[in-house]
């Protein structure tokens, strides 16, 4: 059976929504795929959800390839799991909490690796029953503080995760591997390219992750690549520490008076105006060593003040010292901070004074302080020196001060060499589309998953964890494929093959699109057949622009010769052909 | 694929779960097709989902037949829809609610007349876009107080619910018929016995409601029925009331001594023996008027106690009288409510004193007394004197007492006269199954949903109803087949057509049972494969016969013979056929 727009519950609108400031949430709003209900939140519309349904098909035959079982969990669950693996807390504002009638604690999930272990542990009891793995599809719930750009980031949205369950370290390896093979199916079946760039493990308390990356220079994560294979987000980045030098015979630091220096710039040009090196050559921001003072909040709710030493030429990256001192959330000291902390003179912190140390845990100050990987012993630094309008020249590392721990916090390079030694590395932006975790013993281990080896001796499972945020893939498809008329689904998630447009007044051309969509239909093809009467073409054609769906047919003047015309909504070509070749030419 | 148990993600359990009370959850559990989270909260396992997605399916064709298209809302919804409709408020403590990061106000739907009525206002403007019916196949919440009988009545559900939108009361009987033509052919073919009873509209706040019931002597709901093709559930059969009797010339009241009379029993013995009828007949408990008092709690949160009056051979029926008075909660009066009012005497309360009205808005205690619509003015009865260990005879209804109103409050009994004059009725039980409701304008009113009809006038849109609970469907089938060995599917909706078990150790009856596993697949079956080694009969037995798949194939000792057993569960046959005969005699 045709669907026919005469009946379809599909209302095109014509102005973008006023929240929508991505092409997929003005499109799949304007062309009746969505509705919002709340930010965030958003109800699915017949053609919308059939998008959904060849998305999440797709997934589900290559999860069954991959030797997968599908099982459905609820959203709303107890507080008890989430509270044993510590999640309860960590996930902060970003967890929908609520309570029942009489009291108890619930959430609604953001992901459910606690009650998959959970329900193995129940089932299951001996190596002979694994390698296992499970997945749902199934609709999830974040609390996001920014809900934005529809459906790319909700506050509900559907998601296919899957879990891994092995009792060797091998067998973990086997089934990540199976998933990754997966999603590589998956995106090359969606016509979605990805990068596979390794990722941050530590959020989800894994040993080993890696993101599904689609390339595009408007995606919001930035990752980096060489040419020589390496991949990574910039959370993941790793830096090559140089050596350490000998720092025998280097001079004692000198304090120097560097009035109106407020930033490296002009501390840079100060120290080549009043203090020029003896060989001549010209200080850089990378000679100056640039102390940033953060607070930390941990998971105890206690708040602390640390700073972090970088080379002057670098910046605090936000995402990677997020991941640096994780759990820990991460800000930028404030006034009261400083107030609090008498010790550090703003713009002219440093790690030393003449007094000793200043930065440390052994310093006067006790404030812990954190060093970039460059910055090994033996290299010399302008810093501040703790008095106002004073830094301190040729300051050594390792000598006159150290650190109580290294931090990648500093932002990642275009030529900074990647870490295997595959060569300098490039910048390039992203859409995250999948994630796959290694998570290892930690979710078994705390809620105690075991099961006996072949020796009949207990050991703890070790598991993955895989994600496809199914709502995500159709708003990133349909961000890549539209143009300024409205949406161009590619053909394998189009929510019809093709749409037959049966144009004027004359009953001739809705009688040659009634035998069309019969041919159409009986040759396994979905249609969509707008048979709206009294409509102008221009309305049928700027609806059907919209809607989005690859293949156009359209019944018009021509069919007084026995002819229509066959649009290909994405490369624009229109063929005329005659009405009994309307099947050939779409299949052809 | 066949799927073979060797390594299908299915553990049937040896106990019944502890907190199981009804077949249905029980067996459901111990034979792996779902697993508890949180009191009435499941996971659905594969094979609990193979059943799920087959009703689905049945649902979903039906709906497509009926023209209803499908969408889907998120279970996160705000306030705002609810609070207008004053279901926010109504739904008590049976809502799940929540805040959002800002502290704005969430609830987890328990049904979406709101949001639907919003989505078609946002879309719709015109009579040519009528009619329209939508519906979703969803995950719903209620908070129950008790929830129990797995998911009989849980606490998260799937639901199919759909929506009807017109703009004329005829528009709403049309579309409300072909829901219930649909709901007809879904449960024919889901092999779902059902009695289609009248049903009290009023929680949803419609004019009209039918139940679909399957009627079965362990059912939780009481319907009656008469032989005249009447049907009802008890909160929504009508009493005849008699009609009124002159009581000109009657005697007057006489208050007389009543001591140790606590019961309408104790009473009726007393009148007896102490005050016979001069005609000689004996008095009866449908002589006596029994006043039960009653605490309402209103929506506002104010309590107000009531007093209602009916023939004392007649029970207040918790089911009617919650109706009778809703959207008010009923509870039995306190001893603190007697305490707050001093002007009723317990055990001898009645509407009348020597003094004058004593129950009513006109009387001294400002009680509102409401009557059993049996008790028509001219009627006598015996009742309460409002003085301890008195009772009054004679008082006349409509001459010494009158009512605020009249309520359905009372039982209703075998051989009460049906309200349509079809006769008696006789009283049965059933299990809900469906529901339809006209619920005509009250959300589209509050809700402002209007379009403009044939002459541009603005019109209030008139709405329909359409629930099934999807998740309870599959437990009442559950529930309805069953032995004490285990389930027993129909074929409809059996996770799979076939089971084969290949038995014992002998590596020809597994040869054997792959080449009927292959035959049966080419033929269309979906087959479930029991090829785990090392396992005894009686095990694969027992697992076969809990898991309920409705025709089973044992390769065993057989094949060396060239044949196989072919077991029908339900009846019990055994049937030995050759191995190539296997197709043959499962389409038989």
């Amino acid at each position: 059976m045709p669907t026919r727009l005469s009946n379809y519950f599909l209302r095109t609108l014509r102005e973008d929504p006023a929240d929508a400031e991505v092409a997929s949430h003005k499109l799949l709003v304007r062309a009746g795929y969505i509705r919002r209900q709340a930010p965030g939140i958003f109800a699915w519309l017949p053609i919308g959800l059939r998008v959904k349904e060849k998305i999440e098909r797709v997934i589900r035959e290559e999860m069954t390839a991959a030797g997968a079982h599908e099982v459905h969990f609820p959203a709303l669950l107890p507080r008890e799991p989430y509270e044993a693996t510590n999640r309860w807390t960590e996930y902060g504002d970003g967890l929908f909490r609520l309570q029942d009638r009489k009291g108890g604690d619930y959430l609604l999930a953001p992901t459910h690796e606690e009650v998959f272990t959970l329900l193995v542990k129940d089932l299951y009891s001996s190596y002979k029953d694994l390698p296992l793995a499970i997945y749902q599809i199934q609709d999830k719930y974040r609390d996001e503080a920014r809900p934005r750009a529809g459906l790319l980031r909700g506050r509900e949205f559907t998601m296919k995760d899957a879990y891994s369950f092995d009792y060797t370290d091998a067998g973990l390896d086997a089934s990540y591997q199976a998933q990754r093979d997966a999603y590589e199916r998956i995106f090359t079946r969606l016509g979605l390219e990805y990068v596979i760039v390794k990722a941050d493990a530590g959020a989800m308390g894994g040993s080993k992750s890696e993101e599904f990356l689609h390339p595009t220079p408007v995606g919001e994560d930035t990752f980096v690549r060489s040419a020589g294979g390496y991949a990574a987000n910039v959370e993941a980045f790793t830096t090559i520490a140089p050596e350490p030098i000998p720092f025998d015979g280097l001079p004692e630091p000198k304090v120097l008076p560097s009035p109106n220096t407020p930033t490296i710039a002009t501390l840079v040009d100060l120290a080549n105006a009043e203090y020029p090196r003896p060989d001549g050559r010209a200080w850089t921001a990378a000679d100056t060593l640039k102390n940033v003072v953060l607070a930390l909040t941990h998971l105890d709710g206690t708040r602390e003040v640390v700073v972090v030493g970088i080379p002057g030429d670098r910046e605090i990256d936000d995402k990677r010292v997020e991941v640096a001192f994780a759990p820990a959330a991460v800000e930028a000291a404030t006034d009261d901070d400083f107030k609090n902390h008498p010790g550090l003179v703003k713009g002219y912190i440093g790690p030393w004074s003449a007094d000793g140390a200043v930065l440390g845990s052994e310093s006067s100050t006790g404030i812990r302080y954190f060093l970039d990987p460059r910055v090994v012993s033996g290299t010399e630094w302008i810093t501040g020196a703790n008095l106002d309008e004073q830094h301190v020249f040729g300051l050594v590392a390792g000598r006159d001060f150290t650190a109580d721990g290294t931090v990648e916090a500093a932002n990642v390079r275009e030529g900074d060499p990647a870490p295997d030694g595959s060569g300098p590395v490039e910048l390039a932006r992203g859409m995250e589309i999948g994630h796959v975790f290694q998570l290892g013993r930690k979710y078994a281990e705390v809620l105690g998953l075991k099961v006996l080896d072949e020796n009949g001796k207990l050991v703890t499972v070790t598991m993955g964890s895989y994600g496809i945020g199914v709502t995500r893939i159709l708003a990133i498809i349909a961000e890549l494929n539209n143009d300024d008329k409205g949406l161009i689904w590619p053909p394998q998630v189009a929510p019809f093959d093709v749409e037959v447009l049966a144009m004027g007044k004359d009953a001739a051309a809705f009688d040659a699109a009634e035998t069309i969509v019969g041919d159409l239909e009986t040759s396994g093809f979905d249609v969509l057949y707008d048979d709206r009467p009294k409509l102008s073409p221009g309305v049928k054609f700027a609806d059907a622009e919209l809607v989005g769906i690859p293949k156009i047919v359209i019944a018009g003047r021509g069919v007084a010769e026995g002819v229509v015309e066959v649009w290909d909504r994405r490369s624009g070509d229109r063929a005329t052909v005659p009405i009994d070749g309307v099947v050939e030419a779409l299949r052809g």
